[in-house]
């Protein structure tokens, strides 16, 4: 692990909605990016599949051409991306590994547009319109947390946001903040009775790792009602960014499009770790079942 | 694992004050411990070190005279409370286990007084006015859940709240609520700039407990200014139950005494897990990393 980085940077969430043209999204995304720069941006977080409608509502093969390799066509464009406006790029994409063989992935793309390395989902969901485990295999990478130019920067992907063994791994690699890409809806039939409990756990549940392990943590989500199959999925953004202590820096609703930004600041992290020193007085000598289902 | 109990239950959560006078407070105990009978209470929580006043913001070897041996005199008294009611009870207390070696620990009464176990808290803090680690030796029980006459108990206390690892494996032992007996308060020179943010991290760290694993939590504070060295504590209650899903069923503030209750329905931990199946899908293949600093 190298020497934790001495300088705050800013870091950008960018949520958006996305058409059914991958095409249109690539588009779309760069123009926000662009405006993430404009605003100073130095890490920015795109959404997960940020270039696809959610297609895992269903199942069928031919969306399995949206998978492409890392590096590949996608990744070219935004690493010219990076590089133009000197700003690490989180890119959440739908990877080709082989024939049969494909990953819900991020690329993590550095200042000088170079592929700093690829993190694959680790926890794959399957519940109805999120059939995952048709479309992902289960990530080979482990946790990863990738030293670009601005901080150490921890990479998870949505589902993996409910596993604070997820979190944990990737803090105790050493990353300054947490980002997960989301893509988390609502159910338009459950929305009524769940709706605003399921955000407040979804926030709860990455506001606590924020706490737990003293780092930021931040969320980009999508939004928009997108109709796959039955009803569809009504994305309910909620983008956030929170602090080492779990305060709320930044955030979004579920109607706006748009970057969030926020600063993080490694004496921040530094500073709350040292009011609640968890990290001293883990019992690592007693985690043993947690090696277990 | 015993298969899981079918039937609901009441749970009780004593927020309480404390006097210097060991015997006062024990006797104050019985009484909100009559007034959780009289509720229908049937596993009923008392807050950490519940028969003394917080004695851990000054190193004093003197107040290890408060350490008894479990059983011991007072979960004798409690013993026969538990079975004048047919009521679980955990009983936090200073516990003696010999010359020398002291544990902050977690009685657990039957409904018939039988002495179900002993959890010695795992996870031992020290910062300014909580000395604890001049007090408790870590604890060595590991972590632990009881099957007591209405369901499965997980206990931790304080401290332990912090770390998920803590809280995901008492629940992996199939408790169906987690147990927090908690002595946490403000510092009166902190309380304006961080206290409402302290109070948040708190109950946020342990309602994600809830929501990561599906099963009920609560937590028993301590209220009062108990000023054993400098200005004191302020002990700041908002004791509180969640539900599996992270609503919460009840809470106090920082002012009152009483006795919270709440319906622990097993069945609402099936439910929720099936609509949140997080346990499938932990990676229990690729956490080897939390065993280590």
């Amino acid at each position: 692990m190298k020497p934790r980085s001495p300088s705050p940077f800013t870091l950008g969430v960018i949520q958006m909605r996305m058409q059914p043209d991958i095409a249109v999204n690539l588009a779309h995304a760069l123009s926000l990016l662009d405006a993430a720069a404009a605003k100073g941006v130095q890490v920015v977080l795109l959404p997960e599949l940020f270039n696809a409608q959610y297609f895992c509502q269903k199942l069928d093969p031919a969306y399995m051409d949206i998978a492409e390799p890392i590096p590949g066509k996608t990744t070219d464009v935004l690493a010219a991306k990076a590089k133009q406006h000197n700003m690490v790029i989180i890119a959440p994409l739908y990877e080709r590994a082989a024939a049969g063989l494909y990953y819900n992935s991020a690329a993590v793309l550095d200042a000088d547009g170079t592929l700093k390395g690829v993190y694959r989902k680790m926890h794959i969901p399957h519940d109805p319109l999120f059939e995952e485990k048709y479309y992902f295999a289960p990530g080979d990478t482990g946790f990863m947390a990738f030293d670009t130019r601005y901080g150490r920067i921890g990479v998870l992907i949505c589902w993996d946001q409910w596993f604070p063994e997820a979190a944990r791994a990737t803090a105790l690699l050493g990353a300054d903040v947490l980002l997960y890409p989301t893509a988390i809806g609502w159910h338009p039939s459950e929305k009524a009775a769940f709706g605003a409990d399921q955000v407040t756990a979804w926030r709860t549940a990455q506001r606590a790792h924020a706490i737990a392990s003293g780092v930021y943590v931040a969320a980009a989500n999508r939004i928009g009602h997108e109709i796959i199959s039955g009803d569809g999925l009504e994305f309910f953004g909620h983008s956030f960014v929170y602090d080492p202590f779990g305060r709320e820096l930044a955030s979004l609703d579920e109607h706006a499009e748009g970057v969030l930004t926020a600063l993080i600041d490694p004496r921040a992290i530094e500073d709350t770790r040292r009011n609640w020193p968890f990290r001293r007085d883990r019992r690592v000598d007693a985690y043993q079942g947690l090696l277990k289902k």
